[in-house]
């Protein structure tokens, strides 16, 4: 049984890089969770003593690396740890970054602000702190924006994750009741990027092993394609596999979800050797 | 039996300004005819001595004004025009002015220009001449631009006659296929408040007459929305108007197409008076 990894699976290209970052940057605290997985959470811990706090209140004394994660930092926060004299490390995503700069020019600029995402999301949270003015509107859906009326020159950003249909809906709203929109597609699609490839893999293996959290929304949505095709299971560690179903396949497909490390699509893949 | 005007019909805005200056400047040729209706072309030739020529090449020595009508003029005609030395009056619509300095002005900046319209109309063959490069795609549906790979930053543009949902389906390819859509809305809604005016009127009145050319695509439009609502009749002169149509009215409703001059649309209310 030949054994394929999908085209595009597991960390994105803003999270391998975060993590690639806090391997070197060792005994410094990241500003919330990394990562999205308790597992990898501990390896940082144990191997290089990068550790997690919530708030930048709660960094102590004694910490002198501070990691800004993958949703960037709001502009008034970076400036508190600045005057904390600590090393700041910035794994922004630049992905991220984009959208954050955007908004500081075009607000500069004069032009109101449409982001479309939610208002809550720490990578909104951050990328709003960058507008100059306060005319910036989060929404996520064009009735929001019906009560207003913004100014005739309008600039729109997207969340990274959000899907580009939702980001036409606003685009399209506010195409038709102003003057210029000019809009940013800083709509990232390495989560598509992962569901493309689990789709094409799918079509070709007769059983696809899908690693990740049994509660992460991203890793359902591939095992949900995944089965549409073939055979599929999501497990989470190497002790849920099970011998029976390799039993007569010729081709497994691998896909893990965007909070699955290398090193554990490794271990289910040599426990799977073992088994079929 | 009441007669009563809809809110908007007619000459649009930019028509109207238009014979406005003809009016004002006699003695003078336009290049193209003003206005699709024989009868306005030859009240403007007797009166005002305003006549109109196909071509610059047309223009003899003894003339000595030359109007530039609403639909406005490419860049390079324009400069052939200003040396001829004759007075150059410019009755461009301020609506079509607009997307001929925004393409002008995001050309310079280094924006690739999708212009949204016919590029056989004069309109958008002189919108796309204020362009200072030749990166300018002037498309009709999404498709046209399938097989081009455009620069990240483009601007966009719309003939203002054009529908604003056909116009969402250029921008909505862009903005799935580029990293910045300079949107700029440039639609003229004159064509559709006459529309709506029609509608509103209908809906009240028990007889309409719509007054404009048998073969003018937005008079026949207007007719259209007219008898959805109530008993309606379309006529080029007063002679086609029939008592028995006002027998039993109580309320006539009265429009016209976007090139019916006001002094026929007085002719026939005053006919309709004597018939009623
Ligand atoms: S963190 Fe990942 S999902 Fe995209 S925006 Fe950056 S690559
Ligand atoms: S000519 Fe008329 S239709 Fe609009 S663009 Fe100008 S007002």
């Amino acid at each position: 049984m030949i054994i394929e990894k999908a085209k595009s699976y597991g960390f994105c290209f803003g999270v391998k890089r975060a993590v690639e970052i806090a391997e070197e940057s060792q005994n410094a605290v990241t500003l919330g969770p990394l990562i999205h997985n308790p597992l990898e959470i501990e390896r940082l811990a144990k191997n290089y003593n990068v550790k997690y706090v919530e708030t930048i209140e709660d960094i102590d004394e004694n910490v002198k690396r501070v990691i800004v994660r993958t949703h960037g930092i709001p502009k008034d926060k970076l400036q508190n740890l600045k005057e904390k004299n600590v090393e700041i490390i910035d794994a922004t995503c630049p992905f991220v970054k984009k959208p954050q700069e955007i908004v500081e020019e075009m607000s500069k600029q004069g032009y109101d602000i449409v982001i479309f995402g939610d208002k809550n999301h720490p990578e909104i949270q951050g990328v709003m702190s960058y507008s100059v003015h306060n005319r910036v509107y989060v929404v996520l859906d064009p009735k929001e924006l019906e009560g207003i009326r913004l100014k005739e020159h309008i600039a729109t950003v997207a969340q990274t994750t959000r899907k580009i249909n939702d980001y036409l809906k606003i685009t399209n709203y506010l195409i038709q009741n102003y003057k210029e929109v000019r809009v940013f597609n800083t709509i990232c699609n390495a989560t598509f990027e992962n569901q493309d490839a689990v789709r094409e893999l799918a079509k070709k293996a007769d059983i696809m092993i899908i690693i990740g959290g049994k509660n992460s929304s991203n890793t359902k949505q591939l095992y949900n394609i995944a089965k549409e095709f073939c055979e599929a299971y999501l497990v989470e560690s190497e002790e849920e596999l099970k011998k029976e179903w390799f039993e007569g396949k010729k081709h497994c497909g691998i896909s893990a979800g965007a909070s699955t490390p290398e090193w554990l699509v490794e271990k289910i893949i040599s426990r799977i050797k073992e088994l079929a």
